[in-house]
């Protein structure tokens, strides 16, 4: 056996939802992926001392930190894993990259296309000098959804022509349900769309290897007010949204999000259908590929827990089922893998802004009753 | 017992897939709805005098004839029933309204916007003198949708605010599959809209009971070009459409219809969302709803095959189930009952226009790259 | 073309559950399979004279009769349909085929092995006169289930090592559900076990071509009273039954039946596996087969409408789904190509009787604790 | 917040699949279930020393060791899980609870009954010392199967009348695949009835708090050799078994396992029907629980992940599936709850014997051609 290469330090920025799921992604992913560097989880930070040091504790984490620049100074941190919310990705990330941590984003990338931007600026330089960096997008380590990805390029179901993508919540359904921080536009930038779209889209580019040249869309908001701490509050984000969408290789893709399908909790839908055969997803199945490849009739279901199947290998022997949190922590150890080899991790902050351009396209063309408007390439990408 | 009514004479016109249909369901009316006047199977008619012939026989009807305007002479025909391609709707269904036959048309209404109106005049004018006229939406015969139907109308999924329809058939993904005159817009109009969204469309009003006011559309032909009998010609109408629709009830329904999607056979997908519920169904499942009402939390799969359970009774006990065929079955045993009590039978020939009207709003949309087009809701409806 | 074959006269005996759904098949057997010879409906026969004419009247035939010994003498009808209760069918299918009528009986064959035994006796006589039997074990004519028995045939899931079947109902359940005939040992002869599992067995000789050669089984009555029109009564049959047979082939069958799976309304579910593939059914959604083939991994879900699958080719295009109501009517129709072309038809009332030794060991074996019985395979078959 | 309990250190004695699993679940197990005390990860112990060392580092153990007995004299250890081979199980599992430590065993609890009733003896005898022990069904923490359990004891299904046990896998249906250790009784015992049975047996007692008191059992070995390393060997164990079993409450249970189901990996499925609703399971879905409750007539399909959902809480928000590691983890949080609280955890070595008595009636069954055998129920339990 070679030498196995360093553990790396890390740090998460955040502990509430996100912070909680890339906890169990560091304190597991060595241990799932053999080779892979370990992982040393050195300090957790969040903004109430107490609270976040109980969460350390409980998390695995050596220490716990409430001033995020505190982390950059130190030695013994190599990754800056950022979970905060949307709009102070740009700040905290940009920082990290500049202080020389590699730096993995929670998605969406940022909340306005400026700040997007600024942050590939930096990332790009920063790849010049060896700093990495990655955007969560992590449903692109569902294995069944990275192996739907291989079928597509070995060209199993030839040429792709539709994709239909839904993705249903329902716990906005109720409208008595209390205003959050999550349908402000100033906090959360948008709602749906950003929150859920934004997957969608990164599964468009990830299994077509295709870009969206144009969209119609329609949003909605079907409570417009909410009870909130001080009283009645207007809901100013989307709580659905409809798009259909041109790719650069003559697909068309309908993608329906929302927070209001009622019985439907986490049903991220994908089917793809091409000229000589069809995938289908559903993550609420999230260990189950449904195929039809070279021609075949009709759909075979793949229980995805073979050893050749993508990210299986480490886990568990045929037939038994990962979880939602294994998305986290293949995400962990594919980035400690690529770290140790030096190469780029994928999705990279290119890939987040080129999923952000798409949202901004929607959101222009749902301004404007559906009006077809085409999606900014941009000038550097 | 009371006097049962008189049976009925029926003519078809056509003699082809629909033709067959039909008559399969006349064959069947009154034996699966008690109290349903007798049907007397008369004449079918066909161009080709042998063929004609020749199925009249198999499908048990007593005559055959190769001109259908000398049905609408004869005193023993009561119904005309209008199975010839889209074209020749118009000229059929008039002539024999003007008769005074009662007629039921195969959907779409017509091939084109003048006609349906045409169509739509007559039947106003014929009903005044207590003749009667019919669109054939078979799929609002099928129990599971009679019973969606029932739910919603009774509030148990609440306001509805979400539609998702698709209607996804493979008969094309096959670029090597010949030329019909599907494939021409002369012929057969458009592609999959008239023959599939049309379906779709009449299930928004069936099931909602609301008006599309808007769309934005896109359609697509996928294989441009196939072989015909005389070389290789142009395919001159849609492969497949997409469109995201508003309601005058404040509802939002997306709807993807095509003849591409490797796999799926004839897979008509309707899921409805409301604010205390929510909907699903599959027309390669047709016994079968999935259902959540009242506020529940996850859906119910009910076997549409109870008593209660819309037109079941006429048929077999708890747990046999239906095939597609029972739509028309059903379809013709509604006509006859609502022609036994002099009552106008639905989907009338306004029902077919409205549909027409939003198919048309949806060509005018995909021309314009889905631009939004409101729907003309004509003078008159 | 050549000439079709002359039509034949048919009488049914019985006009309830049973009745009417042999006079649909009747009715439909001729115009859904091409070639066959055409169908005179011509008596319909039950014991209420105003009844079975209301009957006969709304189910096609052209008269209705109280005594099934006068259709005997009839020269104009060629085929007897007996649809009574087991315990009359030796009577009448024995008087029908010495009387030189072709008879087709409903399961199971009899209520005694004795009258089973009898029964194949006369129908060996009568085909050596040219006068043919069937007994109608319906679901044979499941176009999937006939697919999965080419399936094994032809050796694409090899040797069979395992079937699962269960047939579960719900509608004895709830104990508060009345007494009736079919509870009674003297009228039913015996309950799930004669009902549901003759179903079970006939496909166990009918996808494997294997006879099972011993059992071990348990049986139970959950309600052992119920309110009948006289107060409380004794059930005396089974409510639900549990064997695992072997077969002649090496094969192992587990069987449950029951009429008290509360959910479950008419849930034939067969599993077959074998050392190169498996195959799932279920009667709930009847067009699906799931087939597992020469050495593949999964389960590929086909929608069994094909034109090249069996029985297919005589109704619609695919996608279209087929009813329960169609096997009988395919069953008409195979009964009707049998005897336009002299022979035999399929299942025989030796079929019938083989199926009735598996039932009464099943049920020796249940009086014996569960001990293993040896099926009786009788001296002639 | 009060002062959280202190962490206990635990030792992992055998480092393969379960060892790895139960590793999975002493890392984690702290951070998924809030209050439970903390986890020092201690020793894996293997024979292989650099083996057991790569191993210990990539699961996060502090140490490794050669000698299971060494951990029994450290301070430091106050549980020992026990994943080595079954017929190992009672020198390990005794020795540790007479060294005073927490046993956690993996099931089965033994490969003979003289082992499991010492291990029981032992485990009484510790109790009384405030020593404790376990026996690893870990599908007990399955949440969909703990709310399966919670519905029968609150009565919302009724009375249970028949349930329906399987667990299907294909691991040996190819007749090429490899002798191993696992197919001789020396070492393994039985095959798939220790194995899969075990799990099903348990799954009885836990659902139905009922006991098994008779079983009718058949077993069968369908490839008789296979290749070893030396040459063609003989397999000495069952490959699939049968059995109908009935409980002291009144039910009668059917049970089928085995290794050569086709397409199927890991599907232990379960269905409980009873006077007045059902339940449905199936593993290779684990997080779905399909519940016709208090007299509904359907089943409903629940996401078993909201919070009021057992062991949920502590994981994901709504819609956010497990993985089949969960169940370790769960167990091991549970296990340490207990420690904490000085209870006795369940299932205990009791629970381990009784479901072994049951395996015992089945072989026994099994020998004498599926006769009814009553399970022993000892004399102490």
């Amino acid at each position: 056996m070679s030498t196995p290469p360093p553990a790396l330090g890390v740090a998460v920025i955040g502990y509430a939802f996100m912070g909680k799921a890339h906890s169990h992604a560091w304190r597991n992913a060595a241990a799932l992926r053999p080779g892979a560097p370990g992982v040393r989880q050195q300090v957790l930070v969040g903004r109430d001392a107490d609270a976040v040091a109980a969460a350390a504790d409980q998390y695995g984490w050596a220490e716990s930190a409430t001033d995020w620049r505190s982390v950059l100074e130190r030695d013994d941190i190599d990754v800056v894993d950022v979970c905060v919310p949307g709009h102070l990705h740009a700040e905290v990330a940009i920082a990290a990259l500049e202080a020389g941590k590699h730096v993995i984003a929670e998605k969406p990338l940022a909340n306005t296309m400026a700040e997007a931007e600024k942050m590939v600026a930096t990332a790009r330089a920063a790849r010049e000098r060896g700093v990495h960096s990655m955007v969560g997008f992590n449903y692109r380590r569902v294995p069944a959804l990275a192996l739907a990805r291989q079928h597509v390029a070995a060209g199993r179901i030839g040429d792709v022509r539709q994709v239909r993508i839904a993705y249903l919540q329902d716990w906005l359904a109720d409208a008595s349900a209390p205003m959050t921080w999550r349908l402000r536009r100033e906090t959360a930038g948008s709602g749906a769309l950003g929150d859920l779209a934004s997957h969608a889209v990164d599964q468009v580019r990830f299994l077509l290897g295709q870009e969206v040249t144009g969209v119609n869309a329609v949003t909605r908001t079907f409570v417009p007010q909410r009870a909130g701490a001080d009283g009645v509050e207007d809901v100013t984000v989307d709580d659905a949204a409809w798009t259909t969408m041109r790719t650069d290789g003559g697909a068309v893709v309908s993608l329906e999000v929302t927070r209001m399908a009622t019985a439907r909790k986490n049903a991220l839908g994908i089917e793809v259908y091409g000229s000589d055969g069809a995938l289908r997803f559903d993550l609420e199945s999230l260990n189950h590929l449904d195929v039809c490849l070279d021609g075949a009739d009709s759909f075979s279901r793949v229980l995805v827990t073979e050893p050749d199947h993508p990210y299986v290998d480490g886990w568990w022997p045929p037939g038994h089922v990962l979880g939602w949190d294994a998305t986290f922590t293949n995400q962990a150890a594919d980035l400690l893998a690529a770290l140790a080899a030096g190469q780029d991790p994928t999705p990279s902050f290119e890939d987040g802004l080129a999923v952000q351009r798409v949202l901004a396209a929607i959101e222009a063309s749902a301004e404007r009753d559906g009006d077809h408007v085409r999606v900014d390439r941009g000038v550097e990408i």
